[in-house]
C-alpha cells in the first residue's frame, strides 16, 4: 500500500474501507485502483465504504464513488456505502447525484446485513 | 463526531477504528476520548484498532495507544491492534515500547478471531 492511501480491510468475503481524509482527486483515483485490485486479489463479493467522516462530498468525489461501485459490480462485488451524513445526502440530491446502482445503509452493521441477505438471495437463485 | 475525528465503527460487540491520518497529539487525545465514550455508550467488549496506514509511530502516539488499551480494559473491553507494519514494530521495540497489555494481530480478521476466542473463554469461566 502506498503512503497516504486508504486502507482496505478484509472481513470474510467483504472488503471494508473507512474514508477519513478529505478526498482530493489523486486520493480518490488511487482508492479506486486499490479497491479494484483488492477485489481481484481476494475474490471479495462485497465492498463497504464508510464515509461517516466526510462532512462534504463534491461532484468529482460523488461520481468517482459511484463509478467505483459500478466497476466493482462488473467484477462481481456489490458496493454498500454506509454512514452518509445528512448534509452529504442533501448535497448529493441537490447536485442531482442519486448514487444509482449503489446501495446505502446507515451503519457498518446494517451494510453487512444487507450484503449477507443479498448473498443468501444469490445462493437461493 | 467532531470534524476531523477518527470514525469508530460498531461490529457486533466490537468497536473498529482504522487510523489513517498521521496522529498529531490533539487527534490522539480526541481519539482516546471518543473510544472510551463509545465503549460506555455501546457496552462493547472489544476494540480493534487498525494501524496499517501508519508508516511511523512516535513515542507519544505509542504511549497513547497503549494507555487507551489499558483504559479500555478497565472499562471491560479488550484491545487488539492490527496491521502493524514491520518498520513500526521495529521502531517500537527500539524505543522500548512493547505495548504491554495490548494484543496485536496481523489483520482485522485475525483480530476478530482473537476476540471471539477470548469471549468464549470468558463465557466458559
Amino acid at each position: 500500500m502506498a503512503s497516504g492511501s486508504i486502507p482496505i480491510l478484509k472481513l470474510g468475503s467483504t472488503l471494508l474501507s473507512t474514508i477519513q481524509v478529505e478526498l482530493h482527486d489523486t486520493v480518490v483515483d488511487a482508492f479506486q485502483n486499490d479497491v479494484l485490485e483488492e477485489i481481484e486479489r481476494t475474490g471479495a463479493s462485497g465492498l463497504i465504504v464508510d464515509i461517516s467522516a466526510l462532512e462534504t462530498v463534491d461532484s468529482y468525489v460523488a461520481r468517482m464513488l459511484a463509478n467505483t461501485g459500478k466497476m466493482a459490480k462488473l467484477m462481481g462485488a456489490e458496493t454498500v456505502i454506509v454512514g452518509m451524513r445528512p448534509a452529504v445526502a442533501a448535497t448529493l440530491v441537490r447536485m442531482g447525484y442519486f448514487m444509482e446502482g449503489i446501495e446505502t445503509a446507515l451503519s457498518l452493521e446494517e451494510g453487512l446485513e444487507l450484503q449477507a441477505r443479498r448473498s443468501k438471495l444469490l445462493e437461493a437463485e
